[in-house]
């Protein structure tokens, strides 16, 4: 791919059907951008937002092909699409954003671990977990309760299960199936942040303002954003950002879920190589928004402001609360963001709605 | 049609694929509603960031049908879709808003000031014109120099001439080929402002706050808004707006052309019965925008906040203009929009810009 932006007119493959490639294509359309969409979804959110969607699986050879030539660039709106498919696209000479090898660690969280603490980015303390045997010496240096999780796959809280003591640990890897694991020590914290920043293919970064998160049932609930936090806080997010990003050689937005602990200090739970959930506030509150961002980091073109133009309390519709629409149509202080999807199971992240208010001055 | 709002995963047919359709399709993606788009281009603004594109000419009765067939209610993006087209969309029960009276209204200029007359709203003094008798009689009346424009067609300045004196009136009215004409007095305005407005299935009124207008050669350059206007200006607005639509049952987003006149007077130049571009401050000004509103209005939908968040410069990017995004697109004050236009056509509208600052508190 040449060094230089890619002009409008050109084209943004997406891997990805979902509501984050939707947004991701609505964005590219406002910089006069054109979007393909690959997804194995017939009717996919993202593909009723573009002329052009290619049905097939990720790594279906011959839909590669006909997107590398359809396409400017890659991108991917989640952290689970196959190797193959990428190792196919580089094998095309197709430009794939960020790097594969952002993918790679993403998709396995022994491996995402170990890298964030070779990165320099602090987490709690973890082990690899392949039998009972492992976990019961696992749990005895991390200490129980602790969190097991399977090592690739699981989302939104699915594939993992607290180890309440010792005495539960054959019980609980058999939960996980025999799958391939990692014990994670319970991070005592005091609040849930995340920090969404971007890092352009010149090496630019822009952070958003810190958003606070707060989770149920393993699923977001509710974003408020930006965070008050403190200069320390801060720095610690800006420099794990940065450490990350630099890593990976990474180009476009990144999602990054931290645990503030008890002291302060910031460790990370994990990250995501694409747009994020926790980002959504930026829609209604910032300058640039997060999906323009990240547009514009893998098209090579300069970074947008980030900055706050105010105060957004952001909340996931799921499932049924959708049905919730005209309520929340009607309401003047609710931004309504809705995904096009056409069925409300339960759970199922439908739409948000972000409220805003003015930024307070301090 | 029921009287009820249009659920999300309802389908809007769009009559038109230029820039408006494209970002009227945006918004209604961000409430969750698919759009169909039916245009002769083979490869619109609008097609492109739609799943579903009818290729064909407005009032081709298959093309007709099949919209009928895939859509739940039909609006337009331009004022000069054939009537025959609305008639069809009629006899097949779709549901078209804006109600093509309007649309029948905005196509001749003497129906147009005709109409608004009788509705209250006030215009320059104009007279029909059908022969260079008729003009130079007319001229006698209305005064030299006034403006000859066709009854019908024409935009951005074409097909118009003005008549410098009753000796001039001949080679004005040959200017025009014979076509039937519309001889208007000269506004003395002190400065051009519109107003955009909408108006609910339900009679709900919302307006936009006023903009201030910049026209070079015929064409639009800039949009300042909210303008600066005292409460009588608004009260004169608020009344052209409120008595144009009821007359016309008018749902959907409207765009009024003012003259202020030097004694402070307002007068409409012309209506366009569509989302307009001395609207699209609104898109970073305004808690909802005007497509949105449009959007929301034809879907049924309740209004949306007009409130301003901003004070916006609105400047078109015109022709080669469009060429200067690289420097935009670095500009952290810049909010670009772009077309996805093929063609940097000279004077043709390839995007446009929005520069916000923080509002006067008055």
């Amino acid at each position: 791919m040449a060094d230089s932006p890619l002009p409008p007119g050109s084209t943004i493959g997406i891997l990805g059907g979902g509501q984050l490639g939707r947004m991701l294509a609505l964005a590219a359309a406002k910089l006069g951008l054109d979007v393909v969409i690959l997804t194995p979804d017939e009717d996919s959110p993202a593909s009723r937002v573009v002329k052009k969607t290619i049905v097939a699986t990720y790594d279906d050879p011959k839909a590669l092909k006909a997107l590398s030539r359809l396409v400017d660039v890659v991108t991917y709106e989640f952290e689970n699409v196959p190797a193959a498919a990428v190792e196919q696209l580089a094998a095309l000479n197709v430009t794939v954003s960020p790097d594969p090898r952002a993918l790679a660690v993403a998709q396995d969280r022994v491996d995402e671990k170990t890298f964030l603490n070779t990165a320099g980015a602090p987490t709690v303390a973890f082990a690899a977990i392949d039998s009972a045997e492992a976990l019961a010496i696992a749990l005895a240096e991390i200490g129980a309760p602790a969190l097991l999780k399977t090592r690739r796959g699981g989302y939104d809280g699915k594939g993992q299960t607290w180890v309440e003591n010792a005495a539960d640990a054959p019980a609980a890897f058999a939960r996980l199936d025999g799958a391939p694991a990692i014990l994670e020590a319970r991070a005592e914290f005091v609040r849930e942040l995340s920090v969404i920043a971007a890092r352009g293919r010149d090496g630019e970064i822009a952070l958003f303002p810190l958003a606070e998160n707060h989770h149920e049932n393993g699923v977001l609930r509710r974003t408020s954003a930006p965070a008050p936090v403190g200069s320390a806080t801060l720095e610690q997010a800006e420099r794990i950002a940065a450490q990350v990003m630099a890593a990976l050689d990474y180009v476009g937005v990144i999602g990054i879920e931290l645990f503030q602990l008890t002291d302060g200090r910031l460790v990370v739970n994990e990250i995501a190589p694409r747009v994020h959930n926790t980002g959504h506030w930026t829609q209604d509150g910032c300058v640039t928004d997060q999906f323009e961002q990240h547009i514009r980091a893998v098209a090579g073109w300069p970074l947008g402001s980030t900055a706050a133009t105010g105060h957004v309390e952001m909340t996931n519709l799921l499932g049924e609360e959708a049905a919730d629409w005209p309520r929340l149509a009607a309401d003047p202080e609710a931004r309504l963001h809705l995904y096009g999807k056409r069925e409300m199971v339960a759970g199922r992240k439908m739409g948000h709605v972000n409220r805003v208010r003015p930024l307070e001055r301090g």
